[in-house]
């Protein structure tokens, strides 16, 4: 799998004096089952407190764009998306929820958490 | 009963150096109240943080259904699910949330938590 | 009014080395209101950590039902749950809550919680 | 403004020797603005842990309709009506919630709450 | 941009003894993305502990009115309202939360907490 | 079972001239099985045309509330309280709708329709 | 009862070539109980079809507002805003919905139609 | 598979005078998928008028239980539904409606729709 | 009032041959009260069976955005959204929904309908 | 675009003797723009009532995917869903409602509708 990260752009963040948190809901997040090839859909809710970095909306739009014909399980794709995004931003705080609709009648959630190390 | 472990897939954490979180919503079990011989029907949520080993999500699916025409009290069955999974995957943390249909006018739920002996 | 914890039928709690929730919603209590003579209706949540000795449902339907033409206010209807069931049970943990339906333009819940002295 | 306090009718707190929550819901709440003299609506919570008294619910019902034409601000009200509970019962907690409908396409809620000092 | 402060009317806290808790919901609030020209829809939920003063409702709602026309970052602004406020107020603890419509399909939240130093 | 129309007081219709239509939710209505001796609970939803006569709203409600511990089947009671309505009203339309809650896992509407002959 | 009509301001129908309709929700209706004093709440949902008048909107709410303190009954009140609002615009249709809210737990709605003679 | 009629059970119709409706709603059927040998889930909702003839409820809960480990598609057992239940009871207008729990994505209605030759 | 119809583009319908219906929500558009200068908020739902002529989706939209400082009452704007779309598309079939959002306690739809005359 | 009817499995209908109607709902589809490469994500319902023959549902489950990565309009797509549906089953009756999520901010329904000619 190509780096991704490169698709995410980045700008300063303008209130870095503050804590303050951004959460971001994308509920059209589709990839492929490596198993199956059968498409799985999920919302990714991305909720972090930036430190000097935030990323920019449309090309974190992309990066999860990029994802759409890539074959990955529910745990390694959840935790790619966090890792990715703690190192292009290096957060104070950072959360990746995933939401994967029904497969055989079974919904999931994944939850990575990121905290830095003060 | 059978030993319904047998059912269950493992595999290796993908992301053992770090804490997450994963939670399978399953709406349609099923199994028989020992008394009537009438059906129960319950949606089983199980929320676990992995150590070395997650459950395959399919072998779940199947484990689920082993229970199909066995006769379990509500309370059994909970724990007993809860004792399976812990038996298998040693998680960090589990908790399993079973939310019966209404019998009699009166729905109930069985919460069962587990945390490992550090 | 009569020692209506006679109807309740109890048994071993089939898991007593672990604590563990049991929750019954009982969303059709009535009973009749002692000034005005008049049906109230409310939801009962029962939420209790079983130590030695579990309520058996279909028993505890019975109790909820001897209410049915019992005169009795709402405070005193949900202390007086709680207390036969804590008498009955001697629970580790025990909430009652009582949802009572409009009456004059407001509706009203009586919350009652019980911890076992240890 | 007269004393509204004198509307309210108590009774003694049957369970003294447990502490219990007691909430009223009433949607039905409407005063006036002061400076308009629109009509404003609003949902009052009332929710407390009764010490040596509780209020009685019809008097209550009739203590919130002596609003219908007062003209009062959002803020001074909830203020007002948690001072008059507070006097009258002497609660061991008490919390009023108002949420006013919109004005102006904006709604508000104020919330005030008061523990016991001990 | 102009110094929007000047929009904003305050008035005494009728009740400074006590800390009590004002949220005011504004779900019609609009401005203009910076870059595209296309309009950003957002509700603005401002909640905050009153010190001496409080915000007049109708000049909160012109103050926010007065974004309609202005380009500026979902970031930014939020964090713009907040300093406002907390400018005007001094209050003892506020919040804004800011939740921004799906643009690109993806919807937004951003969170201000602010605490007043003792 | 007694002459229940006994109960139902009736007022002149304000504006006979006018075909309108009277709609009443009860919500609380309750009978007994007459096989088990079991409560069973239903909404009743009352609509006419009233022609000359309507009925009270008061009346209704201990109409209503005399079936309380009354054994009765859901056709006979939806039927019967179709056939006193109208017996008493004589309307120029009159439907009732009663939706009774799950038992054994099944819940039932009964729905009784009448229009008067011209 | 003063004649309300003198409220209600009007103002010519801007496009009388086409039928269309005009649908007004006013949720915060409020009149008093003719016979026990209590207030009664109701949304009046007013749907017409414009003939050359249309009501204006702010005259309209100071028109509902006028029954505040007026002693009616459900079917009246409806039946006359419904008079009110023919006799002042003679429309080509025009319905008054009023749902009122519960009363003894019995909640009401009263429909009033009229088309125009042709 | 065995003539399912014979575990109905009926009752003459108490009002066959008239014309009204029964509806049952049933949400905890399941059968098994003949391809897959997976379970399948639904709702039916069985309406009718009935002619001299009512089916038992309880006797109908049995008959949709006994298809708990038959193997059948949608298409058929929605049919096979409809044609027991129009054999035994000859009603004047008959509709049922099976809604089968997603699988693979895609959730399914069936409808079938029968009315009494005249 | 400049022609805003220059705004829309079209397209040719691929589907001529058939009648089929487009609905577009558009939850965004603001205008500007004509009398007070306060904004308006309505949901615009446009509902068509196109003929030889389609509008294209963004010009749509640029189209209903060039309302947002226009000053214009509902009626008036509900009507001349659908008077621009008929002059441009000459649909067999054209529905313009205007749902704006409480004014003073009141919300209010504007249905405009357009058939083609044949 | 490459013959999409191949990938579509059909079976004889069980039960031609009788219109009953059949609805998929298939909740998620993805396809992409033809002008901005974006993707689209929509609900598509199909509703039919067969004649001699049935669509098999994962061979329509895999049609669907087919167009995951194909550049298509909203109105294209679902007039060809239909076409090939039709070439195909031949039905009595059909219906495809395609619910486009927000783009722009404008989510948009395409409707086509089938019968039979006789």
């Amino acid at each position: 799998m190509q780096d991704k990260t490169k698709i995410l752009v980045t700008f300063p963040n303008p209130n870095p004096e503050r804590d303050y948190t951004v959460i971001h809901y994308a509920p059209e997040f589709t990839s492929v089952c490596p198993v199956t090839g059968q498409p799985d859909y999920a919302t990714i809710v991305l909720e972090y407190i930036p430190d000097k970095i935030c990323v920019e909306l449309k090309s974190y739009k992309f990066y999860l764009q990029s994802y759409r014909n890539d074959g990955i399980y529910f745990e390694a794709v959840t935790n790619k998306i966090a890792n990715d995004l703690i190192k292009i931003m290096k957060p104070r705080y950072l959360k990746v929820l995933a939401k994967f609709n029904t497969r055989g009648g079974i919904s999931s959630d994944i939850i990575v958490e990121h905290k830095k190390r003060k």
